[in-house]
């Protein structure tokens, strides 16, 4: 079985899984120019902060190409950069990864592409490090066996270079032989859920099924899951962690049923400057993704949508976050925020 | 402004707005054969557990009428009374209702005819007494003004004969001024929020915005809801609310944030036969509604789907549960049982 890379550098070019197509079609994006890019990270053909980041980082390299071949002047060349990096404005990783190799640019091509190598595969590795720790943590807390697990957006290989983050413990406990089956929330407006994570779930062939987002609270009130498991956002200080909208439901009913709620996320994604989850500002996406589906108007002309993009998750109700550096029991207070004021 | 009426008894016949049109379209169906109105139930152009008992006990008017007209023997009249009870068999109101008016029979059309009839008005009247119990009770522990109102699934006019149950509810609040907004979930898989409750609201001119299921939570926890309100399929004894699927998660969000959660259901919703939700069975719905979207597959064909049409809230969430009789304060142990239990 060979892994998802939703992002990729194959012989001289960089590779993305189109996204949009998916599940229906499996196509692949060859990117070349600036143009291309920027266009398949506007349309979400390419989506999810680390898999962002390594785009923003191979896109540099994807822009000194372009300006050898088409003998750029270097002013042209940097305003192309920048477009790369403002290509979806709210997605900090974009911009992260572009930074990241910046500053190589003037040691030529190689140099920055090896850079940009470097942050997918520390990506990887990182993922594959959270696979390990919350795998473990949650076989040392979950004594029901085989373990039936929740997981709500899309937190795998099609967010990330490979593996995931959330959906990469997931796959780690498939790996271990300690995985009974998954159900994943389709996750409302965009589906990235029933779209996405289920795609992902099909391919490696492990049990899953697809869930209305309003369903999960009565399914893990019924004691028919053992841990539920989601990406971050952003971390705050205190633990308090920014994630899909609809997380915060999957949390309380965690709380309700006394079963753990498990954020997975790389460091980065914690800000320690945010103390708190109060100071995270939510973005508001168009209303027309709840007031149409496929195209289509579901609701009346007259009827206006609301359509918050994420939620915040109260620290109180996250029993761990798990990034590449360990496991912080956030409901029993180990934070981010004190561990960091501790050492 | 004129009122909705799903199912009315209008000159000499029987008339349904078809829900499965709307909002894109208004389109009246004019029942006059036993078929159209099989057919009718069947897709769901009429629902909502009151309005399908009006449905069964008006479809016996329209079966004499027919049997009638096309000369039936009193057997195949009596199996078509039969085909229409079983139209849609998990719907225990419509056979409820062509129960109510069957014992009538031999004393000719007009007489069912007044029954059912009869019928439709208590329905009607409940609804509007249940309103007033409800926005007086509301008014009475929400201080917040104006009170910004959430809902999930449709129980207004198109669920009922007209007015509606928690939807009722809020119209009445409406009508006393003290109303500010109202939240809709939009309810998937079917999207009777999204859609019906909508329609409703924009055709009162109440100012409303859909939402996403999982949006729920975080707009109750950040404080921008005063009261949330559903109705219901059954009442157990101790106030265990079966509901559609979503509901729990609503209740559990409240609680979270120390709002009232108001069930709003007739008294005949009640079965103090079931002692506790536990004793009510969940029922599973075809898949595809939650694999597909308007007839396009959108997970995986490897994937599954869980589609669980209800789920139970357990009474220690419920603040009130608001029937025509009055209102039993759940969670302070005021129960349909307990209350019967002392009577």
């Amino acid at each position: 079985m060979s892994e998802i890379r939703a992002i990729s550098w194959v012989s001289d070019g960089l590779v993305l899984i189109d996204q949009t197509k998916l599940p229906q079609q499996e196509i692949n994006l060859n990117i070349e120019t600036v143009d291309q890019l920027v266009d398949a990270i506007k349309k979400l053909a390419v989506r999810g902060a680390p898999a962002l980041g390594a785009a923003g980082a191979w896109g540099v390299v994807i822009a000194m190409r372009q300006a050898v071949k088409e003998k750029w002047s270097n002013e042209k060349r940097n305003e192309e950069f920048l477009r790369i990096r403002n290509a979806r404005p709210t997605a900090v990783n974009l911009a992260w990864g572009v930074d990241k190799v910046l500053p190589f640019v003037d040691q030529g091509i190689d140099e920055v592409l090896a850079k940009a190598n470097q942050i997918a595969a520390e990506d990887e590795a990182g993922n594959r490090q959270m696979g390990k720790f919350g795998s473990s943590w949650i076989e040392s807390k979950v004594k029901n066996r085989p373990i039936r697990a929740l997981t709500h957006c899309n937190t795998g290989s099609l967010a990330t270079t490979t593996w995931g983050t959330a959906l990469g413990v997931i796959r780690e406990m498939n790996a271990r032989g300690i995985l009974k089956h998954v159900f994943a929330d389709e996750t409302r407006p965009l589906l990235q859920g029933g779209r996405l994570t289920a795609w992902e779930l099909a391919h490696d062939n492990i049990e899953h099924f697809v869930i209305a987002d309003g369903a999960a609270t009565s399914i893990i009130a019924r004691g028919e899951v053992d841990v539920a498991l989601i990406g971050a956002d952003r971390v705050a200080a205190n633990g308090d962690t920014a994630n899909k909208i609809g997380s915060f439901a999957v949390a309380l009913a965690c709380k309700y049923a006394g079963i753990p709620f498990v954020v997975v996320a790389p460091e980065s994604t914690v800000d320690v400057a945010t103390l708190t989850g109060a100071d995270i500002e939510i973005e508001y996406r168009d209303e027309n993704e709840i007031l149409s589906l496929n195209g289509q108007r579901i609701s009346p002309a007259k009827s206006k949508g609301l359509n918050p993009a994420f939620d915040v998750t109260p620290a109180e109700l996250i029993s761990a976050l798990v990034t590449e550096k360990g496991v912080y029991e956030i409901s029993n207070g180990i934070t981010p925020g004190s561990k960091l004021a501790k050492a």
